[in-house]
Order: structure tokens, then sequence, then C-alpha cells
């Protein structure tokens, strides 16, 4: 259906038609001017995040209905990194004339399926026409208690870095992604994904690690600071440090990596560390905990010790098993290169 | 100077720099994963907005400070529309290459200049390169009382409709900024906007209606239902008739409609009622309130009645002062046509 045929509204209201409310302090979800939370004794977090296609997604391998999970899971993502729930989410969308009302559905499907997981209202949003490509732009609201917000500026000298999962998979997935698509554009064969589910889905369906903030206050665990790695490890940790100004050493061989991970690195002939270093978009919680809290941590069996925080004046290092520290070095993540 | 030389984190840095928090409740702003707002007494209000450049603005005649300060003023617009106070604010922009590290600080300066207006805090965002236009997704927090929110959903026929300020001057400045950017790109003479300072800046510059919102609560006038006018008034009328479950009477010669505006239309040979029912971006208040309250709202100086609720079936009108009732139609309003 050509969303001409049902217009602006009319699309809006076949989007939303049955949105359930699913936490009590949503008060009204989309229809208004804006949605409406209950006043609460927890703090408010709110996140934004923009995608734009050709930039942040390329629509040649991403099912659009992935498309709004992952945009979804992403700013999830950011809400769990401080310690908090994510309750409400708003979605701006510009879509192209060359878009179906059933397209529009099945980014929309992707994002429902993102916030029934983690029990998230969609309460607003804006939908307008783009004359370029898609693009989103999601909103999360978030809820905390006050005396458990963790910040990326709480780390101190001594604390241990701690991981969630594996690095560098959704990456080595992207990278797979890419190869596959030239070699198909070059007229070549179909693209191979078989045998590699594992790190195309990593980068496909990333999941936000609501789990891992559920563990942590059953274990009753408050980080002393706390980041979400979407542009690579490096710079996660160079983020920590800044803000919470201190050093840290890495231990390379502690550096959680997946077995499909080093076996595509290998057959593209690079390091996986550079995936987990300079790769991006795991979506795993990066966090600091004071160094008594060490045996609770390793007991919570889903969290990887990596290495720990040092003085502000001694910087930050890979510490490989045998030759020299390695500066650590922020490259940031370039998306879809 | 060029954003790749700064790189993504050193414009961000850059823009942020010297950012004062207003608000009490704004616990932490720009620099983690989300932003943190207090547990406090009033209800949340979020609304979030997409403008895409092409659609929404167009940079020809659009400066980079009043785009990012009307960027601003359109969502503090939903919130004030919500009857609550815009609090915080995020930024999400996508910046195609051709943008320098300068034009892209103009953009902020509009958006701060706005801020400092409504006091409200920029609390976080996202940066990232666009492969085509320019695009800016703000999400705006607010407060309010739970027994002052005002929905679109309350009004009660025999109810007053009121409007502020005046219509149409915003939809007949950008007429003229349209036919003045086709005079000069046919190779006639540059722009000539003189004269025309008004409409020109209802179009470029628009203001939220915080005084509204403040005579109203000094006055104690809770409206029963209200929003921000965006599409032209025809549309939200509809909208507060539909959501509110009325038909609505508006009186022709009641809709106030500034001489600038009746002197454009004149000049261009049409109506300025188009202009008032089916231009846009007015961004003014509509609201309706019981009929008791009459004169309090008349005392106030700056609010039109313009027409009152009547029951469901008996649809909405437009009552010209001779002649047949008009049925109101929604056009909506296609921006930048």
């Amino acid at each position: 259906m050509n969303i001409g045929e049902i217009g602006e509204f009319g699309l809006i209201e076949k989007l939303t038609k049955d949105i359930a409310l699913k936490n009590p302090t949503t008060v009204k979800g989309v229809g208004d001017d804006a949605a409406v939370i209950a006043a609460h004794m927890e703090e408010t977090l709110v996140s934004t995040d923009m995608l734009l296609e050709g930039v942040h997604f390329d629509l040649t391998y991403t099912p659009l209905k992935h498309l709004g999970c992952k945009a979804a899971m992403v700013n999830f993502s950011d809400i769990y990194a401080m310690n908090g729930y994510p309750r409400q989410m708003l979605v701006a969308i510009g879509i192209s004339k060359r878009f179906t009302v059933e397209q529009v559905e099945e980014i929309y499907e992707g994002m429902r399926f993102a916030c029934d997981l983690h029990g998230v209202d969609l309460v607003g949003g804006d939908t307008t026409a783009s004359l370029t490509g898609l693009t989103i732009c999601i909103t999360v609201v978030g809820a905390c208690e006050p005396d458990k917000v963790v910040y990326r500026s709480g780390a101190k000298p001594a604390d241990l870095i701690c991981v969630s999962g594996n690095l560098g998979a959704a990456y080595m997935g992207l990278l797979l992604l890419e190869r596959e698509k030239q070699v198909f554009e070059a007229g070549g064969k179909s693209p191979q994904l078989e045998g590699h589910d594992y790190i195309v889905g990593r980068f496909l369906k990333p999941e936000a690690r609501k789990d891992i903030v559920d563990s942590l206050r059953e274990a009753e665990i408050v980080p002393t600071s706390m980041i979400d790695i979407s542009d690579g490890l490096s710079s996660e940790v160079l983020h920590l440090c800044k803000q919470s100004n201190v050093g840290a050493r890495l231990f390379l061989d502690k550096i959680p990596v997946a077995r499909d991970t080093n076996r595509m690195a290998e057959e593209l002939n690079m390091n996986p560390m550079t995936a987990a270093f300079n790769g991006g978009e795991d979506y795993e919680l990066l966090f600091t905990i004071p160094l008594p809290l060490h045996d609770k941590v390793k007991d919570l069996g889903k969290v990887d010790i990596i290495g720990h925080i040092v003085e502000p004046g001694q910087g930050a290092y890979i510490i490989p098993p045998d030759g020299e520290p390695i500066k650590l070095q922020a490259q940031g993540f370039v998306h879809g290169k």
C-alpha cells in the first residue's frame, strides 16, 4: 500500500493502533502533543540516538524488522548503562516515498518486539516524509532509584574493570555482510552466510543487557562506573578514564572473544583483538567495581574481569601476556566502513 | 574549520562546553549514556520532532541560527500545549560533510538562545555524520502538576474555543520566501523582503507561547483541551474534535489575522483565511474553556474567542458572517510546498 493512500495521520493510526501500555508510570502515550509520565520516586533517564540510512545501516542486508528492533535495543542499552530500566520510548521517523505502509509497519514490528521484551511503552513520536534515505531517531525514557544511578565518572584506582558477554562479534558480522554484498554486487554468487549465524546475529540483532542489570541488583552490586560498548572497547575505556580522571590496565588474554569471532577473523586474516578493541556495536556493558567485590562478580558467571583502574598519571594501556604494554587509542567506530 | 579536523568527540565537546544547567531537576546533563532528571512531584512530559532538510526547512533562506532556535521552539510549543513547562532538551543531529564546525555551532547557538529564553537545559543528544542533508531531531522533557495537564481530549459541548496571537502569518512568510527564491534562482533580482519583517519573522523565528501558559495559570484557568497550531487551524480543530468526540463552530469573522498577513495575501491574490486555516507553523495555542470562564479569558487581553464546541453529531463547521456554513477540512500542511 502506498503511504499517500492513507496519508500521514492514517499511517500513524495504523502504526499505533494496538499499542498496549505496560508501565504504571505511563499516564498518556501516543496521540497528544507530548507523552505524560507520572511523578514517581525514581530519577528519570533520557537518551536519544539517530540512525541514518547509509551511515548506520545498509538496507541491502538489513531486514526492516531487525532494523526496528536494533534501533530500540541500542537505546535501551544506554539506559542499562546508567544501571536503570527503560520504560517509555518515542520514535521519530523520516520515510522516503519508496517505502510502503507495509514496510514501515515492519520497522515498527521490530520496535514493538524489542519493547515487549524489555517492558517498554511506545508513547509518542513523529512521522515525516524524507526526501532522501530512511531516518530513525529514538528517544528512550528510563527510571532508576536515585542511589543506584551509575555514571561514567565514578571509577577509582584499584577498581576492577568488567565486561559482559564477548566482544568483536558484531564487527566481524558486519565485515562478512559487507564482503558478501560486494561479491554479490560484482555479479558473484549470492550471499553465503551459512555457519556464521552467530556473528551476523550479533550485528543485526544485538541484545541490550537487561539481564546484567538484573543480576547486579540481585547480587547487590552497584558499579562505580558504567558505559555500553557501542564504539569498541578502546573508545569506551578511554571515556571511563577521562570522565573518572583515572588510568587503566587491560589484560589482552582476558578479553572475551567468541569462537566464531576468532574463526571469522582467521578467515579474513585479521587479528580478532582489532574487532574487540576498535570494532563496535557489541552493546555489552563495561563497568568498574571496587576490588572487594571480586568474588561476587565472578559468581555472576556472565561477566569477565579484564583489568583494573590505576592512578590518572599512569595512562591507559593494554598488557599483552608477553611483550610491551600497548597504549590504548580510540579510533572510534566508523559505521558502515 | 573542517569537522574532520576535530572529529565527532571534539565537535561534541565544542558544542557543549559551556552549557550551564538552569533547572534544579537536572541532575546530569550532557556527557553520559543518558541524562538524569531528579524525582519530583510533577508529571513528566516528553515530545520529539524531526526536521529534515528540504522537507521542513530550506537552507537557501533559513539562517542556521534561526533554524536552531526554531527547532527548539516548535518542541517547547508541544510542551506548552500540554499546559506544562519545558525543562530539558536533547538534540540529535545528522551533519553532512559540507558543514563546517562554525556552522554547526551556529545551529547550536540558536538552540541555546531558545533554551535560555525558556529556561530549558540542553542535557544530551547524538551527533552523527549524514550522507545527505541536515537532520535535526529534538526531544523535549517538560513538567506539569498532575492536576494541570491538559490533553486534546477534554473539550465539552458549549466550551469556548480560544486561540492566542494571530494565524496565517508564518505561511504567508513562507510563500514570500519561496517566491523570492524562485525569482532569484531564475536569474532575477535578489530577495526583496523589506516591509515584510513581520511575516518572515513569524516563519523563521516562531515563538513558543510560554506567556499564554503563564497567563492561564495566573488567571487560574485550566483549559479543557489544548493543542498547538503547527498544521493550520482546520487540522488542529479537527484533532480536538476527534479526540474529545465533539463538534465545533468557528466564526470566520473572529479568526485573528495580522494586517501584514492580509496585505501579503492581497499582493498574492489569495484569501488570507486559506493561510489561517490550512497554512501552518504559527505555533499559537488553540484551547477550549468552559463557558463561565468567558470574561476571565477576555480579560487576559491576548486571546481571541473564535467559536464554541457542539455535540458530536453536529460536525465541525466554519460560520461565515453571511452565507452557508463551510465544512472544516484538514488539508494538513505540506511543508515547503
